[in-house]
């Protein structure tokens, strides 16, 4: 998993979801035949192959999938990588419980390392160019796991080689504003080092945000306050709690866009044009490098200058100050300067990605998808191998249903094993490019699971919008909220804050558990779980952004009013290992249990129900809160500039009407046997939806980004993206400028959107 | 009909078609029972009722339809297209032959139209300032309906004002080479008036060249050489025959994009954001204005300088000669200066579209969409009227079988009657702009009928590639050659050799005399009729190139064996009127009735067809012509520059084996009863294979053009247009170019597409 563009309100969410799933949404016959060889065209959904299914899914297997495929570090491309590629292979292709087909598709991609001849390095440097203290080159040793050669030393990934050297000023999480209150303070930027710690922007932002500013190098660490509660001791820490260890140094891609970096748009093929990499955009400008909150320590707290505002303190045990330069009391000489050594080195590897399929029965033409990355940063335990290790559980059991002959879905399941994820997305985005036209002809919905358990306690994810209660019934035998076990060994017993308080109550069943921590109230249904939205951090960002194909995250989550932890403390660290995952995040693996019940339960809703479970009323009710959250914010300096967010109620009401319309005419013909060939068109309808919210001229500066409601644009209102930021731009400008234009532009786009959308859902014979 | 970047080759064409229509591809049940109330989903074509409406058709009813369509001018958004829009709907509404539904699109879009109160005027002015001489500002008064304040005067759409004087020069076509070729033989541009002759480039091009030598203003006229065989005399042309009279001017959009300048890709509803005016982008640099060739005669023959080279050379009975300036034996002071005085306006004015609708009884979500334009000039007899005439009597014989209850279609086929097309396919283009999602989706075909009938002798069109010999048994009775018949009256004789000359022989089906005129050879069906590839000259163009749509266009031409006439000589001026029609186009409306059978044979074959005919084998022989052209015209330039063809040698090769595996199962499922969810599988394949060749990011610099087989880019060799383009650019430049690079990334953008679309081809649930 990695994170772009993800900003501070929903840093830590697995994202979710564009198009309602709903489960339980339409009547279910229940027991009918369902073999293979009978299936018929107007078979729904077989509850009782969902049970058995249910059933099947084993916590212990998940547990043995997760050792093996963390056992090793397994770095995108390297050996290791390739190895769980056959891995892949071999479980989809096997006789008693793999896929109908598995097979690779390859790419070459452009990856970044560091040197293995030169290490990257930090050092303070005396006045007379002496070596006076240098950051640590890897992470400690601590559990015997976090050495070796396939063990990548902490690094930025697509940062610029460079060997900058300055003053050391502290720029809090590097974002405009930050470097701008540097400014306002009187402090010279130019030539100096700037040390950040993680959070607020997008890594790569930092050090564009810095170089604006003249800095020379960006320095990144996390805060133990932004992580650990606070905690930073060796004892409170990894392996004695699920804390982040001192030395632990968060790796990760700090590149701004996602995708190979050279093929943008076009899958990258050895044949393929590529650009110059001298041309290619999106890459820091400036040299970056992360450390470890034990070396931020050394060189924050011997910082000189303004003591830097409240809200930059953290949890060093120091009074964090701005700088520039050290303190003439402190470790160093008041003039040593800070150097960054970066040697990263651009290398076109190759990327696989593993893709198997269960061919459809009865519409072998239209795909529900369901994928996670299998490259690391190191071993990977929780990212992404918890979510691969429950995507081979899930595989198991339906592959031995289908070898046994019992069960076929009537529309094809295809899964994905993406490569380079954490470079970029990359080896998802490049399959997207390649088969674009397909999938977005046929795709019905992209689920992903990533980390699949970030911490023990709460489900975070969304199932449903509609029926809920319907649901809650129907789904309480199979999706029991898991119970906390005992840790089964490690070496230490939970002690820290965040890891003891998760205690979920164990008579709710997972609905319950998470409507109680993440709800919203509509007017429709009530009260009912409530999701984020779709961000960019992780593969579904090139099937909902680029394709437009109705995609979910799925997730547990730990308790977030128990810690303040920003992600899970050891991610993208080489502390995140099986023993990490054992001790502290899922004892008993019930919670990754869960998870797998979840995506099985919604993977075979999707692909064998008869009317694809796409709830459309709840897209009415998000345009809806959309259009006030912009008539409230927005409403009246608009106005005051001859902008009228009339024609974009007509079109909210539209879609609204023409929504409530097709889910009455679904609801007559579940009274009947529908005609096939007439559920198909519904379908369609409710497939294709999606894709009507592109539109390729809305952002033309971003890259893939094209949909007008779920586009990652940073905003503070949760509203249409483009006409937020247009709004937020044009705001201080006077009436008739070209910001104002723009936000014409963008409304025009939104309603031509919503029209589209709405005219997509009318009856079909009637434009 | 208008012609954006309609190039030499091609000019006079009405351009053609994309995925190949299969008439009589597929063993079609006859007589089944095709009742509206019993239709099956199993239900094929039925050819009685094909016949039934092959009977149907009627000349004089079409002769009637043309006559009131073009008795008054109806000039885009005036009265009397209003008017015409009720007629329309009047006739689609109708209770004995109307369709289900009928209603408007409306749209306000930026019309150019002249001044009222001050006309645009071409004047010689004498070294005191006195007027010498004037240009017409009307065309002649020959049959009564030339004047009237209906009858638009000449001028160019979107031309911008200005009063331009300064010496004459002859630039011939006005091409880039023209431009060039002036000042290699030492002519100083600046300021100049660049007189140019229609043909040779777009409209519009010709003031975008000449601007960029300083060139203050363009005249554009029609050469008697270019357009009537090089007859001039008021006795040889129209009214005693078809050929241009020396008054007469063509009218036409100067604008070089396609619809409404203002809202590009956006619909142009009132709300929509617009461009401010002056930052739209297309229009011609500098005024410029049409002439007739009576009054460009007088400008031309009195010139100056260097005598034109042999080429530049045209019909007007004087040697030509370059300028600058008069040359001081002729009728003008030496110093006279030419001026061009243009009070083009520009102004939002609503134009309208007629959208008519036969519901499908099986997939009403499948659209064949069947459409013209209403807009002329002035009457507009030939274009569009001869069109709707044909559209009008189509709509008649369909619409009164749906009401009888004798027949409905498989699929739901749309009519349009578009509004601006003259002002470049507004009305079409706001539609596709509009309805974009649901239109890709769904539409299977487009056929355009703009001008049925450029005169006698020879269809144009193309409405199969495969089975040919079954198609001719089958079509032989029903489309059987129309027989040239007396003029009815009229003025005059016919004399030109261009209107005596067709003497098609009466024996030959459609097929045989087309197959006699156009034909080329297939390496899989032999000698079959041949077709061009679609321009952007009517309204196909937004289906084709923006949405990808399999499109065609149909109509019957003249022998261009027997006559080099551009195009129909009064095209675009107030002599297209119905006498020129009924004497000089068609007498007896016979090959009017060609192309209505000719229209509602292809459009019942899309509607009705258990698969759809459209062809991919003729998709797999054009990609195999285009590569092999690549091959030979590119190959060993691009060897030495290291761009190696293989690539896309394998993607066409698997193109064709995808297509050929298609096209075997279909042949299999057509000898027992195909499941219908089977059968729409297969169509969406089908359908759906044009969209495969979009690439948004294939000609960023184009509007709306992302096809990367069809886009109509300048190029002299026919293959992939990206590809020539770039070529071309980079031929001369040395190897490592920035232009070789774009040829690399074209070549890439072509092998995904191919590849893409083959994968649309292969088994759906194999990836």
């Amino acid at each position: 998993m990695q994170w772009v563009k993800v900003l501070g309100v929903v840093v830590g969410a697995a994202a979710l979801l564009a198009v309602g799933i709903i489960l339980g949404h339409y009547a279910i016959s229940k027991g009918a035949d369902s073999t293979a060889s009978s299936i018929s065209a107007s078979q729904d959904l077989d509850l009782e192959i969902l049970e058995t299914v249910m059933g099947q899914l084993d916590a212990s297997r998940i547990r043995e999938n997760l050792r093996e495929l963390s056992r090793e570090p397994h770095l995108s491309s390297t050996p290791r990588d390739e190895a769980l590629v056959q891995l892949l292979l071999q479980r989809w292709q096997d006789e008693e419980s793999g896929l109908d087909l598995a097979k690779t598709f390859e790419y070459e991609v452009l990856l970044s390392l560091p040197s293995e001849e030169q290490p990257n390095s930090v050092t303070v440097v005396g006045p007379t160019g002496d070596i006076l203290f240098s950051c640590r080159q890897s992470e400690e040793n601590l559990t015997g796991e976090q050495a070796g050669p396939d063990v990548v030393p902490p690094y930025a990934a697509y940062a610029p080689p460079g060997t900058p050297q300055g003053l050391l000023v502290y720029a809090n999480q590097g974002s405009e504003d930050d470097f701008e209150e540097l400014q306002t303070q009187g402090i010279s930027l130019e030539g100096t080092i700037a040390l950040t710690r993680y959070g607020g922007v997008g890594r790569g932002d930092k050090a564009v945000n810095a170089a604006k500013h003249g800095v020379a190098g960006v320095l990144v660490y996390t805060d133990p306050g932004d992580i650990n509660d606070g905690q930073s001791l060796p004892n409170q820490t990894f392996p004695y709690s699920w804390g982040l260890p001192p030395s632990g140094v968060e790796r990760g891609s700090y590149f701004q866009y996602f995708g190979d970096p050279l093929t943008p748009y076009l899958p990258a093929n050895p044949s393929s044009f590529r650009l110059d990499p001298a041309n290619a955009t999106g890459f820091p400008p400036i040299p970056t490098q992360p450390i470890g909150f034990e070396d931020a320590k050394v060189l924050l707290c011997n910082l000189q200058g303004n003591s830097a505002p409240a809200t930059w303190q953290g949890a060093l045990g120091c009074e964090y100050r701005l700088g520039p330069g050290f303190r003439s009391d402190g470790d160093f000489p008041a003039d040593s300067q800070v150097n960054v050594s970066v040697y990263n080195r651009l290398e076109l590897r190759n990327a696989s990605n593993v893709v198997g399929i269960i061919r459809g029965a009865v519409e072998p033409d239209r795909y529900v998808f369901y994928g996670n990355h299998r490259d690391s940063w190191v071993h990977g335990a929780v990212d992404p191998s918890s979510g691969t290790a429950v995507l081979l559980e899930v595989t198991r059991a339906l592959g031995t249903l289908l070898k046994k002959g019992t069960w076929r879905p009537r529309r094809s399941v295809i899964f994905g094993s993406w490569g380079a994820e954490e470079f970029g997305l990359i080896g998802s985005t490049e399959f997207t490019e390649e088969l674009f036209s397909k999938l977005q002809e046929r795709t019905v919905a992209y689920i992903n699971v990533d980390i699949s358990v970030f911490g023990m306690g709460r489900a975070w994810a969304d199932w449903g919008r509609r029926d809920m209660k319907g649901l809650e019934l129907e789904e309480s035998r199979s999706l029991i909220l898991p119970q906390p076990t005992s840790p089964s060994g490690g070496r230490g017993r939970p002690r820290s804050r965040a890891l003891s308080s998760p205690q979920p109550n164990s008579s709710l069943s997972i609905y319950d558990n998470w409507i109680r921590y993440y709800n919203r109230s509509s007017p429709v249904y009530g009260v009912i779980p409530s999701m984020g939205t779709l961000a960019a951090g992780s593969d579904y960002a090139p099937f909902i952004h680029f394709l437009g194909i109705s995609s979910m995250d799925l997730a547990y989550t730990y308790d977030r009013s128990k810690t303040s932890a920003r992600i899970y403390p050891t991610y993208h660290t080489a502390f995140d290992t099986f023993g990490y995952v054992e001790n502290f995040v899922d004892p008993g693996f019930s919670s990754h249990q869960a998870v797998a019940r979840m995506v099985g339960n919604v993977l075979l809703r999707l692909s064998d129900s008869l009317f694809l479970p796409l709830n459309i009323t709840d897209y009415s009710e998000t345009l809806h809160s959309f259009l006030q959250a912009a008539q409230e914010d927005f409403g009246d300096l608009l106005q005051q500039n001859g902008i009228s967010l009339e024609p974009l109620v007509t079109a909210v009401d539209k879609f609204q009407g023409a929504a409530a319309d097709l889910d009455e005419q679904i609801s007559e013909l579940q009274k009947g046997t529908p005609d096939p060939l007439q559920v198909r068109m519904i379908n369609d309808q409710l497939m294709l939806l999606e894709r009507s919210f592109l539109n390729p001229q809305a952002f033309p500066e971003e890259r893939y980004y094209s949909h007008v409601l779920w586009a990652p644009l940073t905003s503070s209102i949760t509203t249409f993206p483009g006409l937020a930021i247009a709004y937020s731009t044009a705001m201080n400008t006077d009436a008739g400028s070209a910001a104002w234009a723009e936000v014409q532009r963008q409304l025009s786009i939104v309603v031509a959107a919503v029209e589209a959308a709405a005219a997509t859902l009318r009856p079909v014979a009637d434009l």
